[in-house]
């Protein structure tokens, strides 16, 4: 993602959605992941058209090139990852403390594959995965997790990114919304 | 929340939870604020008991003291938390960049009500919170905004919080999964 000098690249691969269940954590997660700078997220299990929908609608009005994708050979998507030489961690709360290794991936400056799941990941994982993290030992949520990791990742750079072509865009306001129309840079709704 | 030093409480209160549509997100949450050391959230909205039991659980097994809460006559209570000195910031994509408030609200010291809401939060809340901000001002994730927002509250050091009479504990491990239960201290699996 230019605007975030030379970091590396991130990816998310998101294990195990399931269409009723997932729908809006999946688009939360692709979402945030989208506005802290990842380039795109992969989609491994139900092919959810309303979920691609709704984020595309998200990108066609506040700009940027975030691809979803749905994968189905995730196992060997992962060694075609690795082959090319790209980092794979594995977010997890039984991995290894995230904040120890930050420094490392960025540094890595190959792209990174960031894999999280839902309650059941599938063991191989953790095997495929060159790093299993942990933000936080404890149970919460993949949208946290990779949401600090990207923070941490970019070190805040990520808070001033320009999406390109957006039609809308927000100018920040101490009490209220106000929304810029970038078409024609017009107010839109004051309140 | 001992372990954390002396910064401030936070408490979250998260605006129109919806049983059906919102069960999962915001159950993550309050699984994010809780391990991210907030101290407990209060939700307006639907009476949502299958949500209070699903993070009572977590609680209960992974230890410490965090609240759920169901309130109604939220503008009443944001009213009384300011009357006792307490902050009220509203994080919404709207508001001012946080991380440049984020100092001012650590220095404070009073607790902090950490408004939150879905697509459309009321008018009030603008108006009421001391503080309306923006983790980004782009869509993407009440989730995200939280974690994120408490993970520069708490500099990290929320990342090394331990909780009190947690009946399992994962045992940080490079590839797999290693969960300690406490009562006994022996390993339930690994793999």
């Amino acid at each position: 993602m230019k605007g975030l000098g030379n970091p590396p690249e991130v990816w998310i691969l998101r294990l195990g959605h399931r269409i009723f269940r997932d729908k809006r954590v999946t688009t939360h997660l692709a979402l945030a992941a989208r506005a802290l700078g990842a380039e795109g997220i992969f989609i491994q299990g139900d092919l959810d058209e309303s979920l691609r929908r709704s984020v595309q609608k998200i990108i066609e009005n506040w700009g940027g090139d975030f691809k979803i994708e749905f994968v189905t050979d995730w196992q060997d998507m992962i060694r075609v990852w690795k082959e090319a030489g790209d980092s794979v961690v594995h977010l997890t709360m039984y991995g290894l403390p995230f904040e120890k290794y930050i420094d490392e991936v960025r540094r890595n400056r190959s792209r990174v594959l960031l894999i999280v799941g839902g309650k059941k990941v599938p063991w191989e994982a953790y095997v495929l995965a060159d790093l299993n993290l942990a933000v936080t030992g404890q149970p919460h949520s993949e949208i946290s997790a990779v949401s600090i990791f990207l923070d941490r990742l970019y070190q805040g750079k990520e808070l001033e990114l320009r999406f390109k072509r957006p039609k809308f865009v927000v100018s920040p306001s101490p009490r209220g919304k106000v929304l810029l129309r970038r078409a024609r840079d017009e107010k839109t709704e004051t309140k």
